[in-house]
């Protein structure tokens, strides 16, 4: 987190509590104020402030301007066998991506696998939170988002494909291997929090005016030409995705979802696969032991680090946040007691 | 391709009639001779060189040595519903893969979706092909393959991951949109061949001895240290899709799959979606339409430039190919004649 000397340390039980006041306040009934101030919350607990507590004072704004509405559920609209497609009625993002997720396992557990596409939904925060929910759960989850449209065609300058984050999961243990990343570098709120830092970048995260490559925060900020994950391939890996999201749902694609200052309506996919019903359930997770034992024996190019697996850091950061509290920084907790 | 001035001109007709008589020599039936044949036609016919005429005497010598069964067929191992698990019995894996996608579109004919999982199947060749199978069919595709580790872990020097294609395939017009991608940012065939044409790669393609980033071919051969797509990102996200192919098929992980050099015996994923099913079916083609149509609208970087989807070359490079011939080094057929 930045200006990490402005943060203070709130327990996870206060956080949510205070998230839980405020969502009934605008409109949420008692159980799914409950159910979004605990996402909301876990976000947060887990290390990812950006769709937690940094994000709650704009989500409540969106509620207030009726952009996503409170009450609205999902609705079931057609489906086959393994599939179905939903309307998420513009209801909030996490409890419609939350009800998506267990209908997905509950189409997993009757047929080996579930897909639930999800149209008119709001942004669903972080996307690694149904991959753990499915995980957890003893099933595997791939999942994605469409965006507004915030990154570059290949070759193009102006913004007409989403970051559309894209999200796997897999038990392991009793926690999860989650992969969660957009198709942009680096976010812009990463990019931004590099320039009031006055830092560069670690990689080149997008062009400057001369259509370079560029490291630089201030000259990414200025042109808005976010480098795509692996250049073309991530171009093309988002558009897809996005192609993906808006013909399985029919709902809007990232072109259709105009504005990214006010971004809703958005459409989603997500597939749960039931591990239990494979003739090698058994020996599943000696299997997932030995690919992770595998890669933790790699020769590290710095002598002192650890190879790490995507999640693991999760799990030691929920537990700090824990026994210390949430960090948090002083003024947006002030601004959420505000609310 | 490479050394163009070596190249001659070889008609579809002729090469697949070459393959044919070749793959019956080597032990393939009639039919199955014929089907392979084809697949290694169309990716020469399509572009994809590398994975098509260019390697089709190294396919022919793993059959000769024994890594590839020319008569194994895949065998059913279980199922549930959408859900099926495959043994490739260490057939072809063109054939295999081709068997697989088929099955899946049968199950997602039944279910809406289907998942095949193959394990110890053999290299596919080109991932793009069964995708553009699946959606010349009115499907859509996911499919992955793992491979042997020839990539590192984010932060370490020693090769422990797969470039694990991965392939989405929507149909489009006539057509498809396919994408169809690894998780390196170049392969190690582009990166010799940058090197033997004395020319830098245009992006960083990996590390130097001194832990660096470099676009110099020659230091990159020399660590193996090839950079995955986006660094961190692409490096996760291989070690999620060998996990799945690993758990889901119950066959061998990346890590598993030890020799790079005679790389046999991998894990696949083939996953299809029906459109037909959707109550949207009749708007798809227009949705994407409207997609691409935005895509198009983008300000290139080089005016003269066109925005593409991926697979829109493919089109184009297999009506010249019809017409002209399909580009083969002199040298490369003279060895295909040979056999």
């Amino acid at each position: 987190m930045e200006n990490t000397s402005q943060n203070i340390r709130i327990t996870a039980d206060i956080m949510k509590s205070e998230f839980f006041r405020i969502l009934k306040s605008v409109g949420f009934k008692e159980d799914r104020a409950e159910k979004c101030a605990e996402i909301f919350m876990i976000n947060s607990l887990e290390g990812v402030y950006s769709h937690g507590v940094n994000r709650f004072p704009r989500f409540v704004k969106y509620v207030l301007e009726g952009f996503v509405k409170p009450d609205a559920e999902p609705s079931f609209v057609s489906g086959t066998g393994s599939l179905e497609q939903w309307n998420g009625n513009l209801g909030p993002g996490p409890l419609n991506a939350l009800h998506s997720t267990d209908r997905a396992m509950e189409l997993a557990g009757e047929n080996g696998i579930g897909l639930v596409a999800l149209a008119n939904t709001n942004h669903w925060m972080r996307g690694g939170t149904y991959g753990w929910q499915t995980a957890k759960k003893g099933f595997v989850f791939i999942g994605w988002t469409n965006t507004c449209p915030n990154m570059p065609a290949w070759g193009a300058k102006d913004p007409r494909l989403g970051n559309n984050p894209f999200v796997m999961a897999v038990p392991y243990k009793d926690e999860a291997i989650v992969l969660d990343f957009a198709m942009s570098q680096f976010s812009y709120g990463k990019i931004e929090t590099y320039r009031n830092d006055g830092r560069q970048l670690p990689y080149p995260a997008g062009y400057n005016k001369n259509n370079e490559l560029t490291s630089n925060p201030v000259e990414v900020l200025e042109t808005m030409r976010a480098v795509p994950v692996g250049y073309w391939k991530g171009a093309s890996f988002s558009l897809l995705l996005d192609i993906f999201a808006t013909i399985l749902s029919g709902g809007l694609s990232s072109s259709q979802v105009k504005s990214c200052s006010t971004e809703y309506n958005v459409s989603q996919v997500f597939i749960a696969i039931n591990l239990k019903g494979l003739h090698n359930f058994p020996a599943i997770e000696n299997s997932i032991s030995q690919i992770i034992g595998d890669l933790q024996k790699s020769s590290p190019v710095d002598e002192n680090a650890k190879i790490r697996y995507p999640g693991e850091n999760v799990v030691q950061v929920r537990s700090e946040n824990l026994k210390e509290g949430i960090p948090v920084n002083r003024g947006i907790w002030e601004k959420v007691l505000s609310l």
